[in-house]
């Protein structure tokens, strides 16, 4: 095998504690949306060039097609998926016969897009989305109902404070509409770009795309309003644009709104810049940020969309929700140093006292385990003394020394912590629940 | 976005109830492995071309390279892994100077291969793989304790009776060398072909390799050799050939055997006609087969190498086991009918008395999934009848009515097996343990 490795860039690989740290953040996101009564699926990792390409913004170029070294000529018909919501809509279209609407799902994969890794974005990127699937209809209650989904997540995780800014797009497309803009999608685009560019880029394209003065002053007083209560509604309504669809925008977001400061408060904010760049979203859009850097990018985004799927006879709306794991852990692990408090989930080292007696060693493990504790038979019969550097270097806790050693005294487990060691008897004998698996440990300066 | 779903062969997605199997399967492995003090990694999907080529068979054509849509032309510099080891020993080398040796890691990732679909064969399949690596050097009894990893997971598995053949590659290669044949490798690929083209085919093909006849019935012989204890040492013995690798091989293939007939009676079988295509096994060699249909194909296989990587100036040296879960799941869920005992993790569906009592009804579920249990709140406020039949449908074995509905009783449960209905408190009901989550269920024609 080739020795030489050139290191990739854009790609988030774990040394192992870090890793447990990601399996204990993923394993908490499987458990709540389970308990929120979501099924998993997963899809394969291709999707035909045909269906991922023209989903909007000018994704098309970042995806990686795929073709046997075998067969290297001529265009990619695969490619690797760059979300996980393009996947669904083909199982979903590919399998609606035997699905059972409305259709709960949780899918948490791996997505992959060919763009320039830069802080927070990456290559290759896991994702954890949920997703509430009806055909011809789907009430509006589920658009609250994920927000209080994402905000169980994150109380059990310590991302630190958090806000997921909601908006609905038929608030900014009324809007727009009562104020006689007609192309609606190009200016949420524009809009969307507000973090980036500031009023004055937005005003000065959104000039360009046609508005009047003061079309663009209303758009951009629109995306100023934020507030934590319902009281974005009368600073709209201030703003003395009318239109229906405007009127069932504020009503529903207001809804949103009193819902999920009911159940999940301090949580949510009515944000009316939020626009999200694809094209498939119809009613809310929603962005997370971390409060102590919202610069950094949304860590959960989504929204509704009247018509993901179709089939030409039936279509599927949906609404959901996506929490960007890459971008989450590597602020979190990479950036602030979260990580796993031991490098393997080993609880117990069981010592060897000499070759011949690895057996008896196995015998005790094979106990411990068939308990739940993971347990590890040491490699060699060194000196006690290595064999108890050996489970310190890796963080394992407790030391078992079996009775056929030297001085029989009947097995005894050691706590490398304590140093206490006591009698213990396998078929009975268990770490205090805390030391049982790795846990997630905060640095000392912890920013959160 | 595009309605014609054309379904792509060679790729296993499962329904909801059959992705709910696959889960407790990979739940049960992952448990196993860490019990056995494995820490999982995971890496990329991508390797350099450079790295995935050249790795022994006729595997390079298979590989799936990838370019951005952007830049098609000229040649693919980033592939998919076809299997998870040669990422893992790229990872050790990249990582050498960070981890703690001797390492155990599991990864239980996708890996891809252009091949034809066939029965067992598909083009992204799960592996679930452990592998003990060190520096330097590695004990041999290494090589017995992976076959007790896997005989823990199996035995947690409904997957029928199934037997792990054993061979070690020190027993072929001095059997070769003290019938005076020197091409080790290429015999060792002949011989491999054993269950494709039978004995004669065999015969041919080592005579066209420049093998004399009696060394042709030799190689043969030595096949043949099949036992579940530790008989197959005299049974070589009887054939008369000596080579000190030969008695090296034997040794510690019987050690193996005693070891596990010991802690997995049943289990292990030494057959010597295992020789595994990789080139770069050195040592003992595994294959799995199903009783039921040993032509079916390995389940599980993995082996001895003494040199997977090396950075020129350190050699790693390790022994790896690999369970081929999409192999596995083809069988017993694609064509024996495993499933799920329900289509969606929740236990208890909260009725709606109507709209506007919908938040009561969230606040039952929030106090349930405050304790573990995964509840769901109906839909829509639609009659009591249509809502169990919702329940019904799915598998959700409880009901939940609140206390604010037409009668005033009080919150009550409902078990929609038995009908039987009684007064319950949120903040302290449970259902069975049994069916708190859904379980593996087989169909009533179980083969197993």
């Amino acid at each position: 095998m080739a020795t030489k490795v050139t290191p990739i860039s854009g790609f988030q690989e774990w040394l192992p504690a870090d890793r447990i740290a990601e399996q204990i953040v993923l394993d908490t996101i499987r458990e709540v949306f389970e308990l929120h009564g979501f099924a998993s699926i997963n899809t394969r990792a291709m999707e035909t060039v045909e269906r991922l390409a023209g989903q909007g913004e000018d994704a098309d170029k970042e995806i990686y097609g795929i073709r046997r070294l075998a067969d290297p000529s001529g265009a990619a018909e695969l490619g690797l998926h760059f979300d996980l919501t393009v996947p669904f809509a083909r199982y979903v279209l590919e399998n609606a016969g035997k699905l059972t609407f409305p259709f709960r799902r949780y899918q948490i994969q791996p997505a992959w897009r060919g763009e320039r890794p830069q802080r927070g974005r990456y290559r290759e990127f896991l994702q954890a989305d949920i997703d509430i699937i009806d055909v011809g209809s789907l009430p509006d209650h589920y658009e609250a109902e994920l927000l209080l989904v994402v905000a169980d997540v994150f109380a059990r995780l310590p991302i630190g404070d958090y806000r997921i800014h909601v908006n609905d797009r038929k608030i900014c497309e009324g809007f727009y509409r009562g104020l006689g803009i007609e192309d609606v999608i190009g200016t949420l685009r524009v809009v969307d770009k507000l973090d980036k560019i500031g009023a004055d880029g937005v005003r000065k394209l959104l000039l360009e795309a046609g508005c009047t003065d003061e079309q663009a002053t209303q758009c951009l007083a629109l995306a100023e309003i934020s507030t934590a209560d319902t009281g974005f509604v009368d600073q709209v309504r201030a703003l003395g644009v009318t239109h229906e669809l405007l009127d069932e925008g504020l009503a529903k977001l207001a809804a949103i709104i009193e819902v999920a400061n009911e159940h999940a408060p301090g949580v949510v904010v009515a944000d009316l810049r939020i626009a999200r760049g694809l094209d498939y979203y119809t009613g809310t859009v929603y962005e997370t940020m971390l409060e102590r850097e919202p610069g950094y990018g949304s860590i959960c985004s989504g929204g509704r969309y009247d018509a993901l799927a179709t089939d030409g006879k039936r279509t599927f709306p949906g609404v959901g929700i996506s929490i960007g794991v890459s971008r989450l852990l590597g602020k979190l692990i990479t950036e602030e140093g979260l990580t796993a408090s031991r490098e393997t989930p080993v609880a117990v080292l069981v010592a060897v006292n000499d070759e011949e007696s690895r057996r008896d060693s196995m015998r005790v493990a094979t106990a411990l385990r068939s308990r739940g504790i993971p347990t590890l038979v040491a490699p060699k019969a060194a000196k006690f003394g290595k064999q108890i550097q050996f489970a310190d270097r890796r963080g394992i806790p407790f030391v078992w020394f079996t009775g056929a050693g030297a001085d029989e005294k009947g097995d005894q487990v050691k706590d490398l912590r304590s140093g206490d060691q006591v009698s213990a008897d396998s078929g009975s004998w268990a770490p205090p629940e805390a030391d049982l698996r790795p846990s997630l440990v905060l640095p000392e300066s912890d920013a959160t």
